[in-house]
């Protein structure tokens, strides 16, 4: 049973698919499930709005279809886990969405977790799906890092305000352990650990190593 | 302020739009707005799974488009609000949907709600839903009518199943009232309603009496 | 089934009650129900504290035992919904709170709302409310604007005041949209929502708008 | 600090004081504060309605107002707690009122408790207030007796119905404790907790007992 | 039915035994039950982690077995309620916390309460009770004094920071009432109650008031 | 990062280590993690109540103080989670519990899950745990299978009542995935999945599974 676990990155920058295979390295273990990194070709470069998120749900439910027979469990790589639901119809195999996941995680990490989100408009649109995961009580707040595309690509202007949200998180709302909202910032992860001294859940990292151990045990969802 | 409500039956099935159209008759007032019930050509003749909800989105985001300059505002008359964040984001005129709108209406009627789902397996989906509208502590209970499309045809058999859940949901779940799970239900609301002697809650008439106060006000959303 | 939908101002004031009236205008329509706005005599000058609202359940009911016969809806025109279940045993036409109301049309309207109130005193009465509700996961935050009588005769500074807050609700607390806490502030409604640049919610006409549909429909309660 | 409990019983019937001054018997200490039981004549036989409930408010406070002198605290025994927020407006000492205390002392007697009703009405009221009390996720279930006035006055039927409805609560809701909801039953205690077998709580001593404790702190509502 | 409430410091400093009993001095009535505190010698000098909280679960309850005989019910006065549970299946006799007793206590003298924690790292584990207990959503906040052993000695400064944390737990939380998250604060309870101007909750007093209930009604837990 | 996880059957009976290291055997890979399952020789042969829970903490902490030097993560394989928060802060590896686990993992395979707990009295202890994790709107419902030490030796009778146990909390609680509140039940997964028709959780696994991300991805927790 060690088949691959598929991931998804539902947007088309393959720089971000790149980054997630990346960020999948460690998981990768001799005997166990091949970890493949694919780009949905027909994605917006970025998902940013329900739009975007609803907009990628039939290709990537196509996508599914069409590598099902090779895979052994999907990831779904996009923080607002598009398409979760309608893939679990479509596929006999696991299919792990990020958000879930990275939440879930931090769930053994803190009594409480915040949510660093890259955009304020994202805030009700995460919180709807907390609320329909039943866990507001568990969730300290959400911040946004409210930088532009532009701005996002000035690495150490990124981190800083990623540090800062994070420790706003921990003082302000108190939060005891962060999730990152977003699938593309797996390589700030350590450092915003260590500067907000709490742990950080990378949520691409949370899925995967889930969807190892639902590919070991075979069992059917 | 007076446009145009227009309500979008977001499956093909053009008898289901005539049904929702009588529904509306007794909302449309002589200088109110007018309520126009348009179909979704493009849907599914029903709409049963989270793939249809997710399927339907881009082509009711199209529609909406294209009728935005002649609409004051617009109801998605289907149980699941399939799309309706992203219609949200798509214009600035008022959305509602029929779950969100019958469910609230139900919250004025009795202190705990019962739905009456079509299919079993729509349970969760609704569930989900109701998580995401903070809602959980307010609903009694779900359960499914669970008739077949053929058996559905049969309007005495369906009323005698509807009739007999809704006082499940009364009797063994605890509702003080009933919102009927899905826009084609309309006719039997009445006879429901009396066979269980508690209120029913016809969503889409819901949706669209609160929709003709978002024209009448002008509210932004 | 036009009848007319009594809107009762349960404080004495009756400058309150021309307010409510003026703010009901928009939803008075051709062939729609007429909407009428009745002062409650024996009320208070105004409702400030649980003794207040519990004080004029009595007359409130005897009113609408007294109206009952040409009513086919009732609007109880204060924040604090006083005697809304008393009223509902009273009569068999449907029953309406503007707290009730007002809250229920924000939730269409953002994620979590957050609620201007007049006095400090007057927020845990709210929050009991909400927690009655179930919403309590919907809420926000609740801030009192703290004018006194005296100062909220000033109509320039109860504007900034309502506009600070709003905006405090927006900015600290998260809140996506407001609702008014006060049967008597429909006057400053879209200029506090032009300030805050979220949707701003008049209880009296989200509870009005929804008896006319209420009224249309027939349903009993 | 010793002063006197004041126990009102917010209905005429001096036959309830009566049996409620008997239940207040062990609570009765040396040195501790008297316990006096009072009627409230201008209320109704029984409170049943919400309407009975708000009805109550204005005689009750009244009647604290001009006992306030001679008390240290004041219980308002009747299971919907009228006018609690009312009174506590009006005197500066302790005011509780039964159900809120029944409740609580039932939460450190088991994870769920359950509620026997006398009637099927009053259950929406009692749970709109479990909502203030942000307590939903504690309650078990709350099931009534459902005897009309002629029967519970046969008491031997009354008994057998509160034990089959305290047997009901334990094995289908999960009921660990079970909550009296009436200040009227005090002398079916003990049988209906050995039928049970598990802890019953009668809800004007839980609030006597409460309020001697407040009574000798001297603690300031 | 009188016998005696034993309270019982799970910590080893008898000083803070002897503060315990002087503030149960008003709760010891002529005929009301003995009030008795004892230490608990194998506790560690202050129960900080939860570690301290686990370790002394084994001599607590051990030392409740061997007082069983005299005793008419059990208090144990640590806020982190240690061996609560453990202790309930030991002893027939009512055993209550003061964490559980503070907290309930606090919910009849406001809406929300806050809480005030010694240390920081203490939090996650009152909320993981106050969680356990339902009642998240009664929760404004909690906030640590934050000062160290040595610190601690000095009381004026112990007072002001106490002070300070009410008051932020008041205005910045929206907390009505306070509870203390300590054992050993009842001699700043008055202060700090005239300083913030909210009900201040000292919560072995809230237990032992309860207790003193239940030994005079004799219900078995 | 490869190291060891070590799971720690907290109670003394070899036969149930046995089976938790057979469970494992699929989350063995070529260059993952070891995993090694030790029995807890000063825990009782099973652990049942809240006091058996409480007293393993003590040798358990020690022997995961012991062991610590050589692992890279702990997992806890008792349902109760026992010192699931001191082991934490004994140690910088993560620590993970079954019953966190287990229900985590459900929360993946379905909208809400039912818990199969071996004894009646553990479900309130189990109940305050899922409390404490904020997931009580998740909870269908929890089932004891009820069967004394003698008749669970009897593998037929016992899976008849898990497939029973299973079945209704599928029918009459609504569960949509089950978790097994157990960790010596992993031979029974399979055989009651098949029966019920829904995901079945086996919670050491679950764990385990997650243990190894834990330790592959290096998060300080």
């Amino acid at each position: 049973m060690s088949g691959t676990v598929l991931v998804i990155n539902p947007n088309s920058t393959v720089a971000v698919t790149a980054g997630i295979d990346r960020a999948c390295e460690p998981l990768r273990m001799a005997s166990g499930p091949r970890i493949e990194c694919v780009t949905l070709a027909e994605g917006p470069p970025g998902i940013q709005t329900q739009r975007d998120v609803d907009a990628v749900v039939a290709p990537l439910v196509r996508l599914i279809g069409e590598l099902d027979a090779r895979a052994a469990a999907f990831v779904i790589a996009c923080f607002s886990d598009p398409g979760l639901h309608s893939a679990r119809e479509t596929t006999g195999k696991p299919v792990l969405g990020i958000m879930e996941c990275g939440i879930l995680a931090a769930l053994t990490l803190g009594q409480r977790f915040g949510v660093i989100a890259i955009l304020p408009a994202s805030i009700p649109r995460h919180r709807r799906a907390i609320g329909a995961m039943g866990l507001a009580d568990r969730l300290a707040g959400e911040r946004a890092v409210g930088l532009n595309v532009v701005e996002l690509v000035d690495e150490a202007k990124t981190l800083d305000r990623m540090i800062a949200v994070a420790r706003e998180l921990r003082d302000r709302d108190g939060a005891d352990a962060i999730v990152m909202g977003c699938a593309g910032m797996a390589q700030y992860r350590d450092r915003v650990a260590d500067a907000a001294g709490i742990p950080v859940v990378e949520p691409t990292q949370a899925a995967v190593a889930m969807a190892i151990g639902r590919v070991r045990l075979g069992w059917s969802s």
